[in-house]
């Protein structure tokens, strides 16, 4: 048994929807909440599981919306209240992490944090919880430290990181240096990334000194710094309702990517571990099916504790949350998702598109199905 | 304005359950019972009303089985609750068509029946008009006369009836002898058939004088005669329930083709008049993806009252019981069928298969949605 990391805080946030999987998720019941490996617990849980042995349950906190509040406290029962910060409206991941990071290096100045998003899947424990003792140590020794992810083919879905030169630091033997981040390549340039080992999956993975990420944010976006400083001040005071009110929703919407992780890699301040274990963001249905049917794409694939799928002749993937039956016959690779208000059919090269039904449904006023 | 034809009875046998439009029609809900039009009123009623000019309200039987005798009458208010026909439980055609035969010649010996299924499509009204007249023409001169369909495309899912010599028959003009029957074909044999004007589709319509029609049946089945006189014997006395439940459970189960029309045919004592209107069994949802779409392919035809259907780059046919948000992305040519309990998907191709997966539910034990 491996020991928490002294001073080092996990940050969760757990905001996305995920409308590539809609009708699954939706905004009622976001990705976040849903087991979507028939695990038998939503991936909340499953990344707070992956992270106790990291930090231990006092030492986790999650970043959360309004709607969601009593939903993760119902999903974590160990979590520290104190460390669900609920934001008052969604203003993408800077302002997210960035609140967290105020709030616990006001708490604990010497604080170590790591953001990892509530919906991914990841395998292989022990290589994850290597990487991230790595990580951390990257981040003791002044660094903002990521996780790339070792590709298993040449995506487009996903950002690049380009590894540099190897850095030497204690207790993270595989850490280098990242020279760039690179945006969603083409499939040309996806398949040049992926015989280069040197290119890694951009995970959304940041671990630092929350000071170290306050300074580097307070350098690019320093307004944004500002407001969440003032923020995390009156965090645990009665000021609290008030200063939230005035000051978050004039924040910016920026992605931690932008507001701290490229500027940091241009001066040389990111660090890059290597992650060697499975990771999937499922993203959308196709690759939902790849978790689900372990890449196997012959007959129906189902998932859904209630399901009840007759097939004949068919291949596909069955995402029931209904107890209906669903009889497939003669049909070949086709993506059903069946939920008691609304019904997905669709194909693997279509999955991308589901988000473009979201929005044409709400543009239509259909917007209850959302 | 024609008048009703004197004598002339018309028996609706409302009994199949039509599970190859399975999940729409089930025992509970079969298909005579649905709108499969969008006309607005069911099947049943459909048929009601196109005869309605040929009997009058007064001459219009239907034989029904116990499940939906009182929704029979909710559909077609204006029946004399006498001449709905109740059986026991299902034993196919010959019985059902030899019960009202049986019954109505007790009642009215010198009446001609017609027999026309509940659940079928017909279109041009003044055609199927004239061609029952002339049908009845044909019954008053002795014969069993049948209306055969035009074939519009090689069919492979009816059987065919080739046309012999021609009949002089007063106010039949069109009459001929029926050569003989012929069971569904293959495609090669179909297609043949197709370039021969001689066959004809078997649409399961037999009109002839009631003594007639029984007197064949007495040839071929004496057993099966000898119960349904019994029964027709008690049917309008307080002996009704005793007989029936003596008599009917011993009847043989067989099709009016086998038990009266081939054989007649073989005695030369069957008449065919060509059925020059739109005929459509709507066997299966290939069938009624054609009706409901006029035939068009392209883009997504939609069934259903409150269908909430949205598409994108997809073709196909929706059926649609509920009001859930039915969202098509990128899939071809598939048909969906959606209702409370139960989702069908499948193709054009494979729609002939539905029966088998009813009874493969039926084989699970998973009948509470058959």
């Amino acid at each position: 048994m491996s020991e928490p990391i002294d001073d080092f805080f996990a940050v969760i946030p757990a905001g996305g929807i995920g409308s590539r999987l809609w009708p699954l998720s939706r905004a009622e019941s976001p990705k976040f909440l849903h087991d979507l490996t028939g695990s038998g617990v939503s991936l909340l849980r499953t990344t707070w599981d992956r992270l106790l042995p990291l930090t231990g349950p006092e030492r986790i906190s999650v970043v959360t919306g309004r709607a969601h509040g009593a939903k993760v406290e119902e999903e974590l029962p160990d979590v520290s209240l104190e460390n669900v910060f609920i934001e008052q409206d969604p203003r993408d991941s800077a302002a997210a992490i960035g609140l967290a990071a105020a709030i616990l290096h006001r708490r604990h100045p010497d604080v170590v944090i790591g953001s990892f998003a509530a919906d991914h899947v990841i395998k292989r424990q022990r290589v994850f919880e290597f990487t991230v003792r790595q990580a951390v140590a990257a981040a003791r020794a002044g660094y903002i430290a990521t996780i790339g992810i070792q590709p298993s083919e040449p995506a487009v879905g996903f950002g690049y990181i380009k590894t540099g030169e190897e850095l030497v630091i204690d207790d993270a033997p595989m850490a280098a240096r990242v020279e760039r981040f690179v945006e969603k390549p083409d499939l040309a340039t996806a398949r040049e990334y992926f015989s280069d080992r040197s290119y890694l999956w951009n995970a959304g993975m940041f671990i630092s000194r929350a000071d170290v990420l306050l300074d580097e944010l307070k350098a690019n976006e320093p307004a944004l710094h500002t407001g969440l400083v003032e923020i995390a001040e009156a965090w645990d005071t009665d000021q609290h309702d008030a200063v939230v009110e005035r000051v978050w929703p004039g924040l910016k919407k920026i992605a931690i990517d932008y507001a701290v992780a490229e500027p940091a890699a241009e001066k040389g301040r990111l660090a890059v571990i290597p992650g060697q274990f499975d990771w999937d963001d499922v993203g959308d249905f196709a690759s939902l099916w790849g978790l689900v049917g372990d890449g196997k794409r012959n007959g129906v694939t189902v998932l859904g504790e209630n399901a009840n799928v007759l097939d004949d002749g068919a291949s596909g993937f069955v995402v029931s949350q209904t107890d209906r039956v669903v009889a497939m016959i003669g049909v070949e690779n086709v993506i059903v998702v069946d939920t008691p208000d609304a019904l997905l059919i669709t194909t693997n090269e279509h999955a991308q598109r589901v988000k473009q039904t979201v929005t044409a449904l709400q543009k239509q006023g259909r917007g209850s199905v959302l």
